[in-house]
């Protein structure tokens, strides 16, 4: 591939297996570059459709719950029965991955290396759920360079599964021993988004601890109501370190999976996302093009009169449109 | 006061004490109507300034934790102490409240009848996290109307902490007995946001549990960073239902209170949430202004070709701003 591929280019070279073309392709979409605006559209339209098998998996818990571990226990049990898969994990660089620094050294190193699997952190650039710029983006491109299961990371508080939410077919929430009481309070609004519901590390001194929460959740979860009608949630607890589960938690996606295509929910909710993607974005845009370094000017000078209280916020931005509009009608 | 006093005269009116005139302002400054932009303005330039013992009190927790409870709890012993307060409430016709009906019907009963105290609820059309559009501007009125506590109610779920974080001087974060554990995970976000932490339920056969919820909490404090260094977060525990504990944490809030002046935070704070609401409502102006009939209608059309796959939502996006742009140079 040369220097310069044309976004065709890229599209052929990623379908037929390039990763360095891959690579290359999910920098473009996540750039802010205006430059690189155009082409990133032209190569997302150059993409084939989605694969049928493809199955975009979001993971989320809170930091420390055993999130890496798992996807890469879940990632090997995927690449012993022959499927492919990509990971969009958090950038253990991000401010808001939460991670231990020994951890991170090491986190998917595995799945890293194995030729039927592609990890990719998300930029640390980010937003509160970790989820950067062109995520959505990325996950069309790994489906269409063949890895079928999409797997994203995301932190876990609140707003990241909202957003989340937006970008996959299933949701897993990862939770841990010794925290049933909490679902009274604060995660149910998690739970009502969960597809699956996953007790992490139910091995050694936590094994029955783990069995235990499983039953504080089974309860929980009989409370709150399941986000798709018809679904009834599983609640699997699964030892990433002793391997364990892992078989029940891949039948369970792949029964979400089926289910969601049966009640012709897949399709659905895909387009839901994609229309759901376009107000986003379409915001953020809005935003970008009003910013222009003239205007950050001014609105970096309103923004010191609002902070000594001399101007009201609504009066500043009454005088940024204000001056916008004179601006537009020159 | 006539019927369409001018913002001038409904200033004075509710400076005066008019709680209609109060009511009304509220009212004006919510509006999501384009006329009633300016004269909003007006009525917040004509205000006076912030009285010196002004104190934004933020009360979140999750649902059923008791914020109404221990907000009319902590409203009663202020009255006792001749104190006037405000309350900015979560309107429990809103489907965010999570509150019963039966709790609905009479909450806050008693304050609201008050002469010292004003309980408005927040509009239902307000964002998760229950507060709606002009809540800081509400809080002003409420101010200059001379309740010099202000008390903001709000859901607690992630997002709904980061945006009352921006509306309050210190924000208190309630828990309940029994749910120490979720702190491992979830809360941690949380309680970093926190100035205060309350046990909530403190009495009768709970009463334990909340003792053992307060070492276990302390513990997780101890862990957690404070939002603000050199301020020693309290750890309380009380009952609203047997009105135990509320002198403390009245203490705490005056003794948080003095901490920020001391400290210049207060004037800091407020200048920074000032010049956040500056960006929020800049960022909601430009999409409203943007969204005519017409471009609304061409959103709408798009999201058709969106949902259907046939166009890329980034492509979307692009020829709204292009439609925009042509429109612009007419």
């Amino acid at each position: 591939m040369g220097a310069e591929p044309s976004p065709r280019e890229l599209a052929e070279a990623l379908v037929a297996g390039d990763r360095r073309a891959l690579a290359r392709a999910i920098t473009l979409v996540q750039s802010r570059r205006p430059t690189d605006r155009e082409p990133s559209l032209d190569l997302l339209d150059a993409l084939p459709d989605t694969p049928d098998d493809a199955h975009r998996v979001g993971i989320c818990g809170p930091p420390g719950v055993g999130k890496s571990s798992l996807i890469e226990a879940l990632g090997r049990h995927w690449l012993d029965a022959g499927e492919r898969l990509a990971v969009l994990a958090i950038d253990p660089r991000s401010p808001v991955s939460g991670g231990s620094l020994l951890g991170d050294a090491t986190r998917m190193e595995e799945l890293s290396r194995h030729p039927d699997a592609f990890v990719r952190p998300s930029p640390s650039a980010g937003d509160s759920s970790g989820l950067g710029r062109g995520t959505r983006e990325s996950v069309l491109l790994c489906e269409a360079a063949g890895f079928s299961r999409v797997l994203l990371e995301t932190v876990g508080v609140g707003q990241a599964e909202d957003r989340v939410r937006g970008l996959v077919d299933t949701l897993v929430l990862l939770v841990q021993p010794g925290a049933g009481d909490e679902i009274q309070g604060l995660k149910r609004g998690l739970l009502e988004l969960a597809d699956l519901v996953v007790v992490t590390k139910a091995d050694g001194d936590l094994a029955a601890e783990a069995e235990r929460a499983v039953s504080e959740h089974r309860q929980a979860l009989a409370l709150t109501s399941s986000p798709r009608s018809g679904w009834e949630r599983p609640l699997l607890s699964v030892s990433a370190h002793e391997a364990r589960g892992l078989g029940a938690l891949a039948d369970g996606l792949a029964e979400h999976r089926t289910h969601l295509a049966a009640t012709g929910r897949l399709a659905a909710g895909r387009s839901e996302q994609a229309v759901s993607a376009l107000r986003f974005d379409l915001r953020e845009a809005l935003w970008e093009r009003f910013l222009t370094p003239e205007r950050r000017a001014a609105l970096d000078r309103l923004s010191t009169e609002v902070a000594s209280g001399s101007l009201s916020p609504g009066r500043a931005v009454a005088r940024l449109l204000e001056s916008d509009e004179s601006a537009e009608s020159r």
